[in-house]
C-alpha cells in the first residue's frame, strides 16, 4: 500500500514518459514531428517561451505557463537545421487504472509527443513579434518557480540537454564537428575514422556529474560539522560536499566475467569492490576539514544544475574531532551542537548563523539528523 | 568502535592520499617531480609497467608488482611534453596513531609523491630494451588481478585519468586543442576567447557517469526480476540497470538561495526536490520491463570502468507484475523465485541459469535480497 502510494507520487510528479525506446526510431520521430497533436515548447538561449494564465487554482497571482505550440507554429524554423536544435522530450503520460497497474499504450498509437525546439536570437525576435502574449523567461530563475512542478520538470529536462549541446558541439576525441542524433540524446562525430566511432564511448552522451554532500556527525552524536566557502553569504554554513572522482578499481569484475563466459573456473576470488560513494565521502571530509569518517549512510539525493550534477546526500559518522581546514576549499568549518542547529532550523533563530533553505538537500540532511534519536 | 573499524578498513585499502590541494600548487609539483624519493609508475597505451616479484606472503605464485621508478629513470621522457602525459596521483599515506586521529603531515614535508607517466610506443620500446625485467601488462585484464589491492587501486586511478585524456583531447565547446593542468585533473582550452574559459564548466574535468542497478522485488516479496541482454553469455541473468539521465529540476533551490543572500523573505516555499536516483530506478525498470516500482532503497555502489561509471545499487519494490520487455534494451526478463535464486547462488546449481560472479555489484544486490527476511 505504501509502495502503491510511492508509485503514485512518482507518477503524479511527472508530465511525460521519456520513451527512450523511441529515440532511435527516426521514422516514428519524423511522423510525430509533423503530427497536429504534437506539442512543441520553444527555447531561446536556454529560456523557455511562456505566457501568463489566470491562476486556475483560484489563487490571485498570475501563473506562468509554458506555451504549448503545434507543428504549424514552428514549421518555418524546423527546416533551418543549422540554426535550431530539436529534442524529443517524451509522450504525455496517461494514467489508466493504476490499481490494475497497466498503462494504456495502444499500438495504433494515440501518443502525444513533446519536443523542445531551441531557436536562434533572430528567429526568437521574429516569433515574439507575431505572438505578443508570449515571452522568453529571462532570467529564468525567479519566474521558473511559478511554473507548475510538472512543467518545471519538463523545462529542466530540456534545458539540461540544450545546455549540453551548447557546451559539447565538437568531438572531444578529434576536435571535429558532430551531428545530433537519437532525438537529441546523442552526438556523433562527423569524421569517418574518429576513434569515438568505434565502440560505445561516453563522448556521445549527455553528462551527469555525481557529487557527494554529507552531514558529518561528531563521535558523541550531538554535534555536526558544517562549513562555509568564501563566496557564501556571510553567516551561512552548510554540509561539506565535493565531486566523486573517477576510479575504476572494479576492472577485476570484467576479468572474472570473461572467464565465466569461457567456462573457466574462478580461481582467484578476491573481493575487489570498493564503496565509491562512501570512500568519496571519507576522502572529501578528510581533505576539507581533516576530520576522519567511519560509517557512511546514504540518505537521499537531488539533481543540481551546475551544470548537471547529481548530489548524493549521506550521513557520515566522524571518528576524530580535530578540525584542520583546507583554506583552498573552504573558509571555515565548525562543530555545531544539536541545540544550536535546532535553534536555527526549527525556531528560525538566525542570529549566530544560518543554513540553506529547505529546498536544498543540505537542509534535508541536517533535518534528517535532528530528527534522529541520539543513537549514533 | 564499529566506526573506527570502518575507518581503518578504508585506510587499509588505500595506498595514496590524493592530496587534491597540491594539484594547483605547481611549485610543489615541480619540486616533487625532480625529487629523488618521488615514485613514478609508467604506462604505455593504458598498460602499467610491472615486474615479477616472489610472493612475499609465502604463496607459491609469482606476484606481479608495479615498477616503482624514480626521477632519473624517466627524466629523458619528461621533457618531451608532446609525447607523454604526466599525472599526479597523491602522496604515500602514513598512518601515525589512528586512535589519536592525527596524521603526520609535517610542514617540512617528508611527503613521498607518486606520478603516473604515460609514454608513446617508441619510448616504451626503448625503455623495455634497457630494463629487461620489466614489461607492460597487456592485456591488463587477467594479470591486473595479481597486483595487490592497493596497487590495483593506484593503477585504476591512473588508467581512468589517462583514458580520459585519450578521449578528451579537444575542447568540446570550440574544437580547439587543450592543455593539461592541475597535475592532470583539468584540461583547459587553448583558444583565448572560448566560452569554456568563462566560469567553471565540466568540460574541463574528468567524467564519471552515474548509473543505477536494481534488484527488483515482486510485490509478494518472494520473487525477483532478472533480465538478460543479447550480448550476455547464454544462461546469464542479472539485475536491470541503466544510466541516470540529466534533469535539473532543483533550479528552484538556486533562486531561493539568492533571495536569502539579499535578505529577502522566502515567500514561495515550494518543495521541489526530486529523488533522482529513485526516479531513475523507476523509469529504467518500467522502460525495460514494464514493471512499476514503489519504494526504492539504496544498498551500495561500485565503480565500473566502461569507461568510468559509478554503479549505484538499489533494492526496488514492484507494485505491478506483468512483464513487457523492451526488445531494444533487453532480450528477456523473468520473475525468479527465492528458491531458484538460492539454488544458483548458494548451492552453485547452474543448470537453469546463472548470475554474475560475486565481485559484481549485481551479485551483491541479489545476495542482499536473499539474506533479507520476507518482511517486504
Ligand atoms: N554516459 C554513457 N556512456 C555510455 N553509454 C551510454 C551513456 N549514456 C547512455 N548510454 C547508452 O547506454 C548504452 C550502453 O548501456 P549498457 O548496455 O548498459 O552498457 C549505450 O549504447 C548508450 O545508448
Ligand atoms: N565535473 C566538475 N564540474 C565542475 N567542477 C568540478 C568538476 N569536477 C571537479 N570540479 C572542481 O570543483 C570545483 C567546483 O566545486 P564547487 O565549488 O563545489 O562547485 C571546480 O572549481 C573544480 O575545481
Amino acid at each position: 500500500p505504501n509502495d502503491a502510494i510511492e508509485y503514485e507520487n512518482y507518477f503524479s510528479r511527472t508530465l511525460l514518459d521519456r520513451r527512450s525506446d523511441k529515440r532511435t526510431d527516426s521514422k516514428w520521430l519524423n511522423t510525430k514531428q509533423n503530427h497536429p497533436a504534437t506539442v512543441y515548447i520553444l527555447f531561446s538561449n536556454l529560456n523557455p517561451l511562456v505566457t501568463l494564465g489566470g491562476g486556475e487554482d483560484g489563487s490571485q497571482q498570475p501563473e506562468v505557463r509554458l506555451c504549448r505550440l503545434c507543428h504549424k507554429d514552428v514549421k518555418e524554423y524546423m527546416s533551418q537545421t543549422e540554426e535550431v536544435t530539436l529534442i524529443f522530450l517524451g509522450v504525455e503520460l496517461q494514467l489508466a487504472t493504476l490499481s490494475g497497474g497497466v498503462l494504456k499504450e495502444d499500438e495504433e498509437d494515440g501518443l502525444v509527443a513533446w519536443f523542445a525546439l531551441s531557436i536562434n536570437a533572430t528567429f526568437a525576435e521574429q516569433f515574439k513579434q507575431k505572438h505578443e502574449d508570449c515571452y522568453f523567461l529571462h532570467p529564468p530563475m525567479p519566474a521558473l518557480l511559478q511554473l507548475t512542478e510538472k512543467e518545471a520538470g519538463v523545462v529542466a529536462q530540456a534545458r539540461s540537454l540544450l545546455a549540453w549541446h551548447n557546451r559539447y558541439q565538437f568531438c572531444p576525441t578529434c576536435g571535429s564537428a558532430t551531428k545530433i542524433e537519437e532525438g537529441g540524446y546523442k552526438t556523433t562525430c562527423l569524421k569517418e575514422d574518429c576513434p569515438s566511432l568505434q565502440g560505445v564511448h561516453n563522448t556521445s552522451y549527455p553528462r551527469v556529474d555525481p557529487a557527494v554532500i554529507m552531514q558529518v556527525v561528531h563521535p558523541d552524536g550531538n554535534q555536526c560539522l558544517l562549513g562555509r566557502q568564501k563566496r557564501f553569504p556571510p553567516g551561512m554554513f552548510t554540509c561539506l560536499a565535493g565531486f566523486v572522482e573517477p576510479e575504476e578499481f572494479s576492472v577485476c569484475f570484467m576479468f572474472l566475467y570473461i572467464v565465466r563466459c569461457k567456462g573457466g573456473s574462478l580461481k582467484r576470488g578476491r573481493m575487489c569492490q570498493r564503496e565509491t560513494i562512501e570512500d568519496a565521502v571519507r576522502r572529501e571530509v578528510e581533505e576539507e576539514s581533516g576530520v576522519k569518517i567511519g560509517h557512511v549512510q546514504y540518505v537521499s539525493c537531488q539533481p543540481w544544475p551546475m551544470p548537471s550534477s547529481l548530489m548524493i546526500g549521506c550521513l557520515a559518522v566522524a571518528v576524530s574531532t580535530e578540525i584542520r581546514v583546507d583554506q583552498n576549499e573552504i573558509e571555515d568549518a565548525r562543530w555545531f551542537t544539536r541545540e544550536q542547529v535546532v535553534d536555527v532550523l526549527i525556531k528560525g533563530n538566525q542570529r549566530s548563523f544560518f543554513v540553506p533553505p529547505r529546498q536544498a538537500i543540505a537542509y534535508q540532511l541536517i533535518k534528517h539528523w535532528i530528527g534522529m534519536n541520539a543513537h549514533l
